[in-house]
């Protein structure tokens, strides 16, 4: 393993985590899939709507019947008939004839369109005026007009959202092939983090975060937590504690001390475990230089830094990208790219060469627009991202942002 | 109960939202409390950092002691100890004398300021040279810095993301109260509706696709689904499902049939149960007009559209906006208007007086633009949802959009 890497770009490192291979597939019930990645595409085994159905109240006539009708010169026809909804139609719609067929209902063959009833007035028990004309196809959905037989719907790696669920239940489609959802270990250290139930806490010590925000995050990400522990800073137990990990878990995520030297102790836990391999080694990013992401026995592993904001940002920055590879992703995708426009309200200083993430408190101002005030703070006050709304990315290629620019907000 | 109210704009209906009461609240562990709202404020029992510490790794100085220092006239100190992570620190710092310290390390008394390792350099054992001054409390985040004792950190309603249980850890906060979150009867009627196990369609037949795509929706949203059920267009079946889901639900959500007069039937329903009322009837919205909401027996009844794309768009626009209510939401949240700016590349046709909410297709062209294509298609169409990226507004004072128009997408 190479004793030193280069800082990498953000842009680099998620380069890498491009390359991560989803996890295997296993089959899902359409139920339970809604938010799960499909590990194949899926093809329409029949058409939808598999009948011509009427998209609005009204008479189901053929189109040419009604051609010229207006409010002054309308159209009379005889209503021969009713579709009830979820029933077969009657007999075949002739010249001349009208039947009362509601939304949703089946198109009487013959028939090629909808008269709305707001155009139509009943004369008398077997008439009807119309009083405007319908293009053939109007107001009818036909049979495969929404989806045709054989269509690719979904690719492989597209997440399943609330509608999607939907078109599969139109399609009688009751289990998918989903990719698994990753099983994270989730391990704290540093020789001064205590249990969070600690009520005195004694000089110099402090209570463990990490465990609690970076759980709650990852499973945000649909991704399941494992294994959780807190170890002090011990080599010996912290690769043991990893190399049970590997066992069955899919990712190692480890929080590091913030104690000097915490860097160097993660790549060494990292070296010592079976096939390892260090694929990053500190990002051009602030916060969160000290990031480390590798390999080790064919599973993920991140060392984040222990200090909390730091390590929120970085999960939130590529921990959860690769937690969607593993899930399928395929492309970078648009919803993830989600912010809010707003207004800087102060200047943002940044150096060229690195990537600032910058919290920001947002409200609205007069005449609609959104004000970003940034939140600065100093490193360690998790503070900063609870008084936070989103966080602004300043490219590593800019050299900070004016007042009064407008920004792109990320929400946390 | 009134036998017609005006048909209602989206804002209205919103307002009469803003009057839903939270549900009472309940205990819940801190490691399931991310995503939950708030049942009262919290304040912080203890100041955080409840020490002073090092923000950065180098050495505990009194500041002082290093003005004037420089790269040709460095300041020289004398190292008298050393700072464990966890551990109390030694003996207070003394005019000229240094103290090695890491990221998080306890201040020790003395000392004002943390010198950065990197502008340091060891001469001997037991001597350093200083080549950048520093300013009382630079690299030192102070005891009550981030959090002060007795601050209040969150107000009651607010929704707990990560950082914020980070937060809640930092000061030991094991348990906190949030409102209970709603418990949801899903009904599906429809006369033509069969369930979505079912292979072979009879004709008039569609399958049960609300049930789905609605509980998707509305687990999404952290709400909880409890009696699901799939009923003909019978009244008293109606009825009698709903009665025994006003004993333990929160919320009725009765996705119609999309027969004629099913609309009415909803109000018939209603009407139906104990102590009931008609907020809403019909919203002017397109998709979804015919909207009902209304109260039954201390519960909230919703009445939505059979068809699945109108069902959908209106749960995503008001029942999730009840369901946040009911746990708690106070103020509108700028996290809900999380748009996406994009470019359309087609006109969208509206009418003045209504809201359209317009399905698009997102793509990246070139010069990072994002264009959105509007997906127009027949009232429905489910696969129109299944193919859009998200949404356009299309608010009811504007009278459609050009093609080239700049518009926040939705995500759905």
């Amino acid at each position: 393993m190479a004793k030193f890497l280069k800082v990498k770009t953000p842009g680099e490192v998620l380069s890498i985590l491009d390359g991560i291979q989803p996890l295997p597939p296993e089959p899902v019930s359409l139920a339970l899939a809604c938010g799960r990645r499909l590990a194949s595409d899926i093809t329409a085994a029949e058409p939808a709507p598999h009948f011509a159905r009427a998209t609005m109240d009204g008479y189901a006539v053929r189109a040419r019947d009604t051609f010229g009708a207006s409010e002054s010169l309308p159209s009379l026809l005889e209503i021969s008939g009713e579709v009830l909804m979820g029933e077969a139609p009657g007999p075949p719609v002739a010249p001349g004839k009208a039947v009362d067929i509601p939304t949703g209902g089946m198109l009487p063959e013959g028939a090629d369109a909808v008269v709305m009833v707001e155009y139509t007035s009943v004369l008398d028990n077997t008439t009807i005026e119309i009083t405007r004309p319908v293009a053939p196809g109007e107001n009818v959905l036909k049979s495969g007009e929404d989806i045709e037989l054989g269509e690719t719907l979904f690719r492989q790696g597209a997440m399943l959202r609330p509608q999607d669920v939907g078109l599969l239940a139109a399609l009688g489609i009751v289990e998918v092939e989903v990719f698994r959802v990753p099983l994270v270990a989730l391990i704290s250290t540093g020789d001064e983090i205590v249990p969070v139930e600690t009520n005195l806490l004694a000089p110099g010590k402090v209570r463990d975060i990490n465990s609690f925000s970076l759980a709650a995050l990852i499973k945000s990400a649909g991704a399941r937590i494992g294994v959780q522990a807190r170890i002090s800073d011990r080599l010996e137990d912290l690769v043991a504690t990893c190399q049970a990990a590997l066992i069955d878990h899919d990712v190692i995520v480890l929080s590091g001390g913030s104690s000097a030297g915490a860097r160097d102790y993660t790549t060494q836990v990292l070296a010592a475990l079976p096939e390892s391999e260090l694929l990053v080694h500190g990002v051009a990013i602030r916060p969160g230089k000290p990031t480390i992401f590798g390999r080790a026995g064919g599973i993920l592993f991140w060392g984040l830094p222990g200090q909390p904001v730091s390590a929120l940002i970085i999960c939130r920055a590529f921990v959860l990208a690769s937690l969607r590879k593993l899930q399928g992703m395929k492309e970078p995708e648009l919803a993830q790219a989600c912010a809010l426009r707003a207004v800087l309200n102060r200047q943002i200083p940044s150096v060229h060469g690195r990537t600032d993430y910058v919290p920001v408190a947002l409200s609205r101002v007069s005449g609609g627009v959104i004000e970003a005030s940034p939140i600065f703070g100093k490193s360690g006050a998790i503070g900063i991202l609870a008084r936070a709304d989103g966080y602004v990315v300043i490219a590593e290629h800019v050299e900070g942002l004016d007042r009064g620019a407008e920004v792109s907000v990320f929400f946390f």
